[in-house]
């Protein structure tokens, strides 16, 4: 990295941070999106978006200026989150109180003094990772499933995820189960995900089993009643990730989050449906950032808001 | 047309060819798209793909002579059909035997001496009309639906319409209803459409009603049974239009084909589930082109192809 003979820009560097329901994630990476440094914080929801904001916020910030130190140039930041991210606001992000009026980019620039600040929504910056860097190079279109906490899926086409008319495209747990669920969104109600994503499992196998349940401690229970509720909600998922890939006719699916911790249950479950329902079944791989493809994705993003990474976007090999 | 005065290319026309389960229709448009003559030939779907092809070519052909005998010049020509149109096949048309094998450029480039033919799905090609045209012009993205004898969906982002790795997307045909199907396209079987569209009405209201019924009929129909039919096949399709939308996040909808003959009770039905469950719920519009968007799509190909049209993509008048 000290090599005076490199290209110019070899010291710039940018951060990315990922606020998550549970943790935030803070990470600082070169032009070529290789990761320097990075850390973790608990997100203490309870407590609200203002203290979860405030303390990463200024993580970002010693890490900054502990690479300016060993002399480096922060060049932009990236920040994601759930939910749809606005330049002044983040609406249908219901498990963080206070998080619908944060506005991140501002909030972002301000406390990074950094006038290069890009923001979006979590699961379509994963997607963009995965898109550049990950197991969707090349596939066209490609979609980024995020099973875990919450469910969410980002569809790549031309390699740019689709935002949408209001940066809400791939918001998948709102879809509608089937014909017989009568409440949606309007209601304050997310269908699929509160039946099938880890905190609608938890919740749904506490209430079966009769005590406190986790999303982890159903996959993991070898309880009849834990492994047909697992096996339900990954069936539900599957309907669902059959009929996106019919709507979208991916040449691959790349599927991250925590569910794929047990990805031996996951991915068989998915490909199932995959095979008797959508006319060309895509290929189905995990994701190559299983765990922190949303701060892979705040890192691209804030590249990209340079001018874009030293990587191309295809066929070069990816940062380790 | 005869004033000497006019641009290049005044004299110039297109063909189009809407190869459909129970009609072809053919026509020629001037450079911005206006028609300047069209018929229609029953498919005969029962006698074979063959003889359909060749009498529309021969149509198609002396269209154009009779159009070159007053001084026009045919200088391509776009051919649509349901299916998964490829250079030398059409998988995925099942209610047209021998489809699946034809060369559909190739037929159509021969038998009218044109060079220039683009070929593509009739669904796409609608929905590349009313993007172009119609009622999708300046929706990013936007969906065009056609509910009719089949049902199929294009997807329209940026003014370009989704084609999806193998040219199959937006075949909503295939979706599933719910987690109780359990045969899909893998074992010849298409859940969403042989329940809600047109022929699956059809076929379902004969077997509920003991007597033969066509979709129209029940439609039309007063009795209970009939009613009820319909409704729940809407209803049906409502939930997938809806699941649709929370996917793509569309501007606008445009819905055309025959079903829209009862306009009245589709939108409806539709905009129940919209506004219930898609987070920022699209506009839903009668397409423009309700019952020849695809002729229409064949137009645009066609233009597309000579390197396009002389209307601009959006924002002009659209052609009568």
């Amino acid at each position: 990295m000290s090599d005076g003979t490199r290209q110019d820009g070899e010291r710039d560097f940018v951060l990315g941070i990922d606020f998550g329901g549970t943790k935030v994630a803070v990470a600082a990476a070169d032009r070529t999106g290789r990761v320097l440094r990075s850390l973790r914080l608990d997100t203490r929801a309870a407590d609200g978006a203002a203290q979860a904001v405030e303390r990463a916020l200024r993580a970002a910030r010693e890490m900054r200026e502990a690479l300016e130190t060993e002399g480096g140039r922060c060049v932009a930041a990236g920040a994601v989150s759930p939910g749809v991210v606005h330049e002044d606001r983040i609406p249908f992000a219901p498990n963080v109180p206070g998080w619908e009026d944060l506005r991140l980019r501002h909030l972002t620039s301000e406390a990074l003094e950094l006038e290069v600040v890009a923001c979006a929504n979590d699961v379509k910056a994963g997607g963009l990772a995965e898109a550049r860097w990950g197991a969707l190079r090349d596939a066209d279109p490609g979609i980024f499933l995020s099973l875990g906490t919450g469910i969410g899926a980002a569809v790549v086409v031309g390699g740019r995820v689709l935002g949408g008319a209001h940066g809400a495209a791939g918001e998948i747990g709102y879809l509608l189960r089937d014909a017989s669920d009568t409440a949606g969104v309007a209601s304050g109600r997310a269908p699929l995900e509160e039946y099938a994503s880890g905190i609608g499992l938890a919740r749904r196998g506490s209430s079966t089993l009769g005590e406190p349940a986790t999303a982890a401690g159903l996959f993991a229970s070898a309880d009849a009643r834990a492994r047909a509720l697992v096996a339900d909600a990954l069936d539900q998922l599957a309907v669902h990730v059959a009929n996106l890939a019919i709507t979208v006719d991916p040449a691959r699916i790349a599927v991250g989050g925590g569910m794929m911790a047990s990805a031996e249950r996951v991915l068989p479950a998915l490909e199932r449906r995959l095979k008797e329902f959508v006319p060309f079944p895509p290929d189905l791989v995990p994701a190559r950032y299983v765990q922190d493809s949303a701060l892979r994705g705040a890192l691209a993003l804030a590249l990209d808001a340079t001018g874009g990474s030293r990587t191309p976007s295809t066929g070069a090999e990816p940062p380790a």
